[in-house]
Formats: structure tokens, C-alpha cells, sequence
């Protein structure tokens, strides 16, 4: 089963926004058993728009067009596409009123705008909006399939999840897939390779394993497919666990999308403990991160970012002749940043980070890119340097950020560091 | 001008890595005068891509492919762009010199894949790696031009910065266009549009005015096209002046590219002036923002997140009373967290920010959104209100973050707020 990925817009072709509706597509696609064969993006003309549909119909059974569905002139996809099946449009009352309904809720005057939105064409079944204005259109020609949805992402995603993808499965009777994702923090993709490496080899036909990568993260994503799902999922169940026996709890910190925060926040509110973060040259994207989740003050009482030696010491009680002996960058400094987190900030857990995250700064020594991260508990401390070597500031802060996360979960799960 | 772009590799098409490449080289390209007609993403397969080159060619003049250049057998696309364009592969020696002297460098072992990839096609001109290892190969046929560079973001970069660019400017003899942009933050984009509607109006039919909005800050980028490019600049200079005086430097901050953490360096290091921050639901995005500048520490010393009421009281000296009258989320908190910032961390200035990011957490007095922002110096604390109704949180962060840099901005320029 083929899908074509349409964007439709000049604001992806002038370089204004970035495609990333069209790799959620695709992941989501996949999981299905859709392969995307090509994501092509093209600008609002009805000429280009024909094309382009033609172009993906010959090529594919399934197209979905995101984009050009607001109200302004600029926005012609609902009538290209109502030319292109050969349809009249015509007036949707549930469309309307939901439109006003819209409006209503948010004290916005109802417009004339919305009733050229309720005009859809008749060739289609429409699908409402539950999270903002331009209805999607689901057509259906000589047995393939065609959707045009708004390009916003929480429109596109709502659509898509709620209705798009559940559809379509149904619609071309797709095969069952099973998908099972382990998270792997701390290993590169090489050693991971080799020490799975006969688990690999031995993988039947039906089933393949993935490596995604991101900065100090491996995804590994083992995909089944065939009949029967609950027959597929047996299939993969022991292979799980004979990866879950060849890389250990050390590295693995979760299965499906969890993130190394919500792996954290789990622990920490299963022994219903506190957590503080003390920065350097992470600068405050630790606390970021862990903030970012919904819920983090049940756990998380804050943090300081001491980018200055004297604030290590007036914050965190870092000795001075600590910093003048070993410098900012040490094993020795950085225990303390995080002991001192714990009395001072009065938390049950803390994690430091102090490095060098460049491009300046670096001497023979201690060249950029040096990172040394301590994570303490009350009565347990434990350092660890990193050096990846990288040489981009942005790169540095994110993996140091990531490996001393890691380090806190280790400790948390007493494992060894 | 036209140009299609052309992205090969299936980690796109699965989703595995979003395209910002793209959007990154169509913004370059439009600022030169190319116009992007179509962004195609192609998996590794000879055929698609053979395909995929037809078409680009058949509606442009210029065609950019970027990824299939690595090493490992799935990477097809310089063979099929030999083939293509019927052409022989040759043994390049300064390449080879230049592969081995890349690998030494970084103390690698000379590997014999080095060989391979210094075998490039005769009927290119083959233009080095300065970044990486894989070389960019320039075709010409029939008057028009095809590019194949390697996928690798700075890589790909460093070609169109140094060679690429340059080199379609020289060879398509490209019209003069002259840019100017200016950066706004704490308007909307409408509000912007009515303030200089009859600036916007008057504009002559060679200058145009596009509108760039994200979270919190809009770019508004003035474009000319004409023969002579001192002329352009000279037309487009007192319009620049017109908005100016229109939008004020209360709204402006910025021309060109620079962020407004980039504004507020500039600013302090002309005060030689400290600062600190204390973030409560930003929780470390404004430290982060801060500090992912290079040279960030010769002016901020650090910060705290304060996100439970304790360390408010304890790391800033919030009064136990104010937060029992009025709440973490208020006026009053606010302001004693920037003052104590500033006597505790002993900055010169100083930002505070406290509200509800949600999606819980929020009360019908104070609902999801209400932010409250204040900025310190030594001797004034300013304070102020936003809530942009955004249920996301992720948005009210960044938009949080964004509006309390704007803030400090204008009172280290003695704006009023």
C-alpha cells in the first residue's frame, strides 16, 4: 500500500516554515504498513495542484494534501479539488453550525467567511474539525483515495488520528502490525549493533529492527507484520526480551515513547522523592526539559544555573579553593554543585553538570566538549566524565543535558553507573 | 529563476528525520531570486530518482539534491547521476589527498572506502568537502544546472554558503535583489499591518513586504529586485526609516537576523552590566535561550528556577505572606522575585517570570496562559500582565520566555513598557 504526501503552500517554498507535518505523516503512515513512496511540497496554483495530483494518483493509492484550506484568496485546494473530481459544492447545515459554534465559544462575531467554509463539495465525505475551522475532505476515485486536511499540525494530528489513520485501515483492509520500541541512552549505534548483533542475525523474515538515533538517544523499533496481530506480537514478545538480557536496564531506560523526563518523573514519584538541578553549562535546558512535562512540580522544587564560580559558591556552597585548585570543569566541583543542591535546596535527589560546551574554551586539557556530570542522592554522590568530542556548542549542551539525565536514572534504579 | 529541490533518502520518507534542509536552502535561494517551484522527497531508489530528475528538469532551470552521498550500499545517487548524465566515474587524486588528510586529522585509520568516494563522474565539476567527506558534483546540460550535495545540515551549508550560491548568482547572471529586515517582538501581526498600512500601501511595485511571524516575535523583511543593487538599496533604505519611525524601537529590536537574546548581550556588554533571571514556569527556557550564546557568561552570572513556593521564599527572599495573599502567579510575586534576584545574586539586572503554563493549573481568575513578567535594575522593578489564551504548553513557555527578554530589552534601553 503506496501514499503520496501533498503540502500544499508557498510558505514551505519561500523557506518560511518548516515541512514537519509531513515526517509526523510518515512515521504514523508506516506503523500502519502505508509506505510513502514521495512528499512532494507545492505552491498554491491550480496548475501545480492538478499536476501534482495526477503525478501522486499515478504512483500511489492513497494521496494526502495538507494545506491551502483557510478562508483568504490565496487558499484554493477545496475548489481545485471539487474540478478535479468533477463536483459541485454545496451547503453543509453540521458544518455551519459547528463553525459558529466555534465562534460563539470564543466571544469572536460570527462572520460571512463561514458559510463559503461550509460550502464543501458533494462528492465527498466531509469530516469536521474538532480543533479549528476548515473541515477535511475524504474522496474516493477507482478505488484510491484521496484527503485534503488544513495544514496547522494540531488540526493535521487530530484528523489524523481520530479519523485519517483509523479509516484508512479500514478502508484497504491493511495487515496487521506490531510495532515494540526499546530506548537506549548512552550507547552509540555501533556497540548497541554489536552487542545484539546474533539477536539480529537471527530475526526471522517478517520481522526488522530500526535504529533511530538523536543526540545520546538510540531508538530501537522492532516491526512485524503479517495476519494476525496477537500471532505477530508473540513473535516479538521474546525478542524483546532476549535485547531487554543483551543490553540491561543499564542502558535501556524505556519501551514505546517515553522520554528520559517522564522515564525520571515515574521514579521519582514512585518513591515519592524530590529533585533539584544545579547547571552550568547546561545552562537551564535540564530544567527545561524536565519542566516541560505537565505535572513536574510534584516533584521538581527547581534548580539554580551557576554559570559564574562565585554563584557556585554562594549558591551551592562550592569551596573556593575547590574551584582555584581542580576549576569549574572537574570531577571535584561538580560533587560538590551537586551535594550542595541537596543541602541547600533540601531536595532528595540533584544533578550538576559542569563542561565546556565551546566553541570557545577549550584548552589541551580539558578540550571543548568536556562534560562532567555528578548526580547525588542524600547519602550517595557519583560523578562521571563525557566527552563526544563534538565540536558545536548547540550539540554539546544537548548531550550533556541527555547524559546527565541518564546518570540521575541510574541512580535512582541503584544500577552502576 | 526557477529551482526544484530535490531530497533523497528514506529516513525522510518514514519520518525518521523532518526536511530543514529545505526550508533552510528555499529561504537562501528566494533572498538571491530563485524562485522554489517544487520540494521533492525521493527514497534511495534508482528509478525514483531517475524519475524525480526528469521531472525537475522538465520545470526548472536549477535543480539542488541533497542526501544519497554517504559511503554504505543504499546511498545510489552519485552512480545515478552518472548514469544520467552519461557519464564515466574518474579517479579525482585531490579528493583522495584531501579524504586521507581529513581522516589523519582526526586520527582515524585510512580506510580503502576513501578510494570510492574520490571516484566522482568526468562530466562534473566536483567541488570539496569542507566540512565532511563527501565532495558536491555541479552538471550542466541544455543550459540548466543539477547540484548534488550531501544531506548533512552544516555540510550542506557550508556548499550553498561558499560555492553553491555564488556560483548560480555568476552563472544565471541572477537580477539584483536587496533584502532588509526588521525584527518586532510584543505585536501581533495585525496589529503590525494597521500601524503601517500606509507605509504597506505606498510601496513601489519593485518592493515588496513579507510578514514572518513565531512565537512572540515577527520579522518583517523588505525586498527589492531591480538592475543595480546600490539603487535598490537606496530605494528600500527610506521605507526602512518610514517603518522604523512607525513601529518605534518600543517594538523593534532587532535588523538582520540577530535574536533578542543576541539584543540583550549587546546591550549589557555596552553597560558592562550583570544579569540574572528567576523563573518559575519558564522553568530554565530563559537561562537556556540565554546561555546558548557563545560568550553568554561575560555578562550572566546565573539563575534560579523557583518552582516550588519554598525556594521562591528561601534562594529570593519572597516574603511567606505574599504568596499566601496573592498567590505564586501574581504582581506582587513576581516583583519581589526580580528585586531579590538582583540583592541576592548581586546582578545589575535581573528578569522574573511566574504563571500557568497548564494544561492544569488553571483557576477562572487566573486561567491557563496568565503570565506575569517583571525586569529589575538596581533601582526600578517593572511588572506586567500577558495571557494569550494559548491552551498549549509548550507555547505559553516559549512565549513567555520570549515576552520577558522583550521586557528587560526596554527597560535596559529606559523604554517605557
Amino acid at each position: 500500500m503506496n501514499c503520496t504526501l501533498l503540502t500544499i503552500g508557498d510558505e514551505i517554498l519561500i523557506g518560511q516554515i518548516v515541512d514537519t507535518n509531513s515526517a509526523w505523516m510518515a512515521k504514523q503512515l508506516n506503523a500502519i504498513g502505508i509506505r510513502v513512496a514521495e512528499i512532494i511540497s507545492l505552491s498554491d496554483s491550480q496548475q501545480h495542484i492538478v499536476e501534482g495530483l495526477d503525478r501522486a494518483l499515478a504512483q500511489s493509492d492513497i494521496v494526502l494534501i495538507t494545506g491551502g484550506l483557510g478562508p483568504t484568496k490565496d487558499d484554493i485546494t477545496k475548489n481545485v479539488l471539487a474540478d478535479y473530481f468533477q463536483s459541485d459544492l454545496t451547503f453543509y447545515p453540521h458544518i455551519y453550525a459547528q463553525l459558529e459554534e466555534y465562534l460563539k465559544r470564543r466571544g469572536i462575531a460570527v462572520v460571512d467567511a463561514i458559510h463559503q467554509m461550509a460550502m464543501l463539495p458533494t462528492k465527498c465525505q466531509v469530516i469536521q474539525n474538532q480543533k479549528g475551522m476548515a473541515a477535511a475532505m475524504w474522496f474516493e476515485q477507482a478505488g484510491k483515495v484521496v484527503v485534503s486536511m488544513p495544514g496547522v499540525p494540531y488540526e493535521m494530528i487530530h484528523f489524523m488520528e481520530q479519523s485519517v489513520l483509523p479509516m484508512l485501515a479500514d478502508r484497504f483492509k491493511l495487515p496487521a502490525i506490531y510495532h515494540h520500541t526499546l530506548q537506549c541512552a548512552g550507547l552509540g549505534e555501533s556497540v548497541i549493533a554489536q552487542k545484539i548483533e546474533a539477536i539480529e542475525d537471527a530475526l526471522p523474515p517478517h520481522i526488522k529492527l530500526a535504529y533511530l538515533p538523536s543526540l545520546g538517544v538510540v531508538r530501537l523499533r522492532l516491526s512485524a507484520s503479517g495476519d494476525n496481530y496477537n500471532a505477530l506480537k508473540a513473535d516479538v514478545l521474546p525478542i524483546v526480551e532476549q535485547i531487554k538480557n543483551a543490553l540491561t536496564t543499564k542502558y535501556l531506560f524505556a519501551e514505546g515513547d517515553e522520554t528520559l523526563p517522564q522515564t525520571i518523573a515515574k521514579l521519582l514519584l514512585a518513591k515519592n522523592a524530590t529533585l533539584a538541578t544545579a547547571e552550568s553549562c547546561t545552562g537551564g535546558l535540564i530544567a527545561h526539559k524536565i519542566t516541560a512535562i505537565a505535572g513536574a512540580s510534584s516533584y521538581f522544587m527547581g534548580g539554580v544555573v551557576t554559570y559564574s564560580n562565585q554563584l557556585k559558591t554562594q549558591l551551592l556552597g562550592v569551596k573556593p579553593t575547590t574551584l582555584d585548585q581542580y576549576g569549574a570543569v572537574s570531577e571535584q566541583t561538580v560533587t560538590e554543585m551537586a551535594q550542595g543542591t541537596i543541602e541547600r535546596l533540601g531536595v532528595d535527589y540533584s544533578i550538576a553538570v559542569s563542561g565546556i560546551a565551546g566553541p570557545g574554551g577549550g584548552t589541551p586539557d580539558k578540550p571543548v566538549g568536556t562534560i562532567w556530570v555528578a548526580v547525588a542522592s542524600k547519602n550517595k554522590t557519583r560523578s562521571k566524565l563525557f566527552n563526544y568530542g563534538r565540536p558545536h556548542r548547540d550539540v554539546n549542551i544537548e548531550l550533556a543535558a541527555n547524559m546527565a539525565l541518564n546518570e540521575l536514572r541510574k541512580l535512582l534504579l541503584d544500577l552502576e553507573q
